[in-house]
């Protein structure tokens, strides 16, 4: 009988096991992607492509077993040659080849060029060839980049207390829905695709405390715009026992400090590469959403159309009041109108036309919605009632209300939104691995 | 201008801090749901749940300033009194209560007893009353191994060099489709939830060489059985350059390794609670699929009836036959017929007729399903044509191979079953915390 004890050491050696130095003159194996293959005559440059980055092999005649003319660019191969210092190279070094062992071959020639450095098609085009376009070096580092931001998240909260939990997707077609939900039948039952964890994560306030969810969410929206997706990923977490809704910013505000900080440390290549600069998150401002309208409304000469409801332009204009009153690329508006939030959402004692919630902004686009909820039984139902909602259609979620729940609250973070924004980029589609919008469903 | 900078620390003292040692005598503040009150008479103890575990507080008349008759189980509250060593009381100290603070109160008394040991109900009740069930101890506890699960997963996969991605689950009617999928009305495009995303995690080998996802699939299974879900998380991952099928099975027993290892280290109070004994991993048996049905045949007299399937009871058999024989609880399977595997397993060169293929069962059950894939493009195209498949249908797979693929491979695990089977459970909706089964769609 064979058995199977664990990861055997591969003949092939990582680059940042040669990068941490003592190969210099060695010969070493390595596999990967042919990048790109610039033939000088009697030497040629063969960029492979790795998760790691490229690496600069030297082909020469005569010295090299192989026949250069066999290789095409996405040919993966493993490649044996003896480590040699160079400067110019990426990571310092190069290998000179004396072997090349073909262990793929591509059907046909890439039909646009990933090897340049940025991408120069449009993006349409760079979305219907994604899966080959997303090799392209700079296209690739975003979405590490957006690995990151997800970690930050996930181990910054846990070092909280928060435990990770996993909610269903399919649910029941409930009181929240509305016209933007994905529908399906489930074996005869009117089901619907959730747009957001809201009520399994509060109840599992009950269950944890605190609690975290990285999940994908639904939203059948039917207007295609550069910051919508109808399915994206959502950061949630919630919380109980808070004595205010700012505790829930205070979590979010040393979450992406965490963030950051990981991203500048683990992260850096893809960052030089697509040159980012983390934005200063030591300390963000906040502003109440009516004192936010008024703010530009006075400097930017800007009339007040609609006291209850922030449309997109004045966000803009908000993230850029806060940038440049405050040097801040992000800022939390707080007490949006009771009106404008969810039946659960807490509304203020103080003045119950608004709600214990926020937005946050950055640079001028909501990337994150939380706030205070309900917590009291009765006060839940006369939310409801005065909604004009049926208790009956969501009792699973009214039970935790019924037998007790501590004052909570939590929030929503769009990831791709952050990490649009994060990269400078225009559109949400160019950090979302393969979007969903309404014309795109592959790839 | 307010501006947020951080979490403040809270003026609560968390359990931990308190087991380090130095509190004794000292008065602290803790919040935390009422689990249950046992009244003596003159004295009280009101047992505190909190995520860290539950907490004894003493209530005595005279001393503590609140009336008791006011406190419900599940009522929610902020306690102030003198910590006192106890060795009888959880984590080893009580607190004698001077004040208590209610923060919240239930409308109604509970409908089972959550705070028993082990809950005492149905299965069917304890899913219906899920908000609530979960609150009882060993409910929760199992949640936590679960976590702790996909951290190993995903911090050990980390640290061999896979990227974490993210991708959609609606996708467009495909080719591998078949009954048993979800549809779904996409502005008037067909569509379908997505069963696995092989595609996709093939498609990003092209771009990060090893790539890893965990998240939600869906199967519109008919059947209700006690292995079978219709919502499930698959825990999968993809890696290229491999030299042969079996470095993805040796992948995973490091996975394992490196999990119960974590496990056994940041979950004991749950694994003791729970009495599970982690299984031994340092290896794992593999034994062909025909050699497999051959032994139990022989061993508990059992006829082949046919020697292309395994039929349940037959990997029951097997993972008896391993354990009797070899003392493991884990055995892989290999070679299974090409026929049982879908169009894009590679088959084996030396008897087309099996597969580089893989099922790990747990216990006699069927946790994860890998393999060597095909990456070559014609002859995916040769496969397909002799399934009788239309290569237009998936278009936007097919690219990476016309395109060029290193040699790959991969597998998903159900995180359901895994845990299932490594706490004993007989039902998988004991371990999954909202199941959605045929008839169960809600909570």
């Amino acid at each position: 009988m064979e058995f199977i004890s664990g990861v055997k050491e591969k003949e092939t050696v990582p680059v940042d096991r040669i990068k941490s130095g003592g190969y210099e003159g060695r010969t070493v194996k390595m596999e990967g992607s042919v990048h790109t293959i610039r033939d000088m005559g009697e030497v040629a440059f063969v960029i492979l492509r790795k998760a790691e980055g490229l690496v600069q092999c030297v082909y020469e005649e005569g010295k090299t077993d192989f026949d250069l003319s066999l290789l095409k660019e996405e040919s993966t191969v493993r490649v044996t040659g003896i480590v040699s210092k160079e400067e110019r190279a990426p990571h310092g070094f190069e290998i000179r080849l004396l072997e090349i062992e073909r262990l793929s071959q591509p059907a046909e020639a890439l039909p646009v060029a990933i090897s340049k450095w940025k991408l120069n098609t449009s993006l349409e085009t760079k979305l219907t060839l994604r899966p080959i376009t997303l090799r392209n070096p700079m296209e690739r580092a975003k979405f590490r980049i957006q690995e990151g931001i997800v970690r930050g998240f996930r181990d910054f909260l846990h070092s909280q207390g928060f435990t990770e939990i996993r909610t269903p997707k399919i649910v029941a077609r409930g009181a929240e829905g509305g016209s933007n939900v994905f529908k399906l039948d489930y074996f005869n039952k009117k089901a619907e695709l959730g747009q957001s964890p809201q009520f399994y994560k509060q109840t599992m306030v009950g269950v944890y405390d605190r609690v975290f969810e990285v999940a994908p969410v639904f939203r059948a929206e039917k207007h295609n715009t550069t910051r919508h997706l109808n399915e994206y990923t959502s950061m949630d977490f919630e919380m109980g026992y808070i004595d205010s809704f700012e505790e829930i910013m205070e979590m979010e505000t040393a979450m992406l400090q965490y963030t950051f900080g990981l991203l500048c440390e683990e992260y850096e290549t893809e960052l030089k590469m697509l040159k980012v600069t983390l934005p200063d998150v030591t300390s963000i401002p906040t502003v109440r959403f009516a004192e936010a309208k008024e703010l530009v409304s006075g400097k930017y000469n800007r009339k007040i159309r609609n006291p209850y409801d922030l449309e997109p332009e004045e966000e803009v204009l908000i993230g850029r009041y806060f940038k440049e009153e405050y040097g801040s690329d992000f800022v939390f508006v707080t007490h949006y109108p009771s009106k404008k939030r969810p039946f659960y959402a807490m509304d203020d004692p103080a003045d119950p036309k608004f709600t214990l919630s926020f937005d946050l902004l950055f640079k001028g686009l909501e990337v994150t919605t939380g706030g205070q909820r309900i917590h009291d039984y009765a006060a839940i139902l006369k939310k409801m009632e005065a909604r004009g909602m049926n208790p009956e259609d969501i009792s699973s979620y009214l039970m935790i209300f019924q037998y007790g729940m501590p004052p909570h609250g939590g929030l929503g973070i769009g990831l791709e939104r952050l990490t649009m924004r994060l990269l400078d980029e225009g559109n949400i589609r160019e950090t979302t691995l393969f979007p969903r919008d309404v014309t795109r469903l592959e790839p």
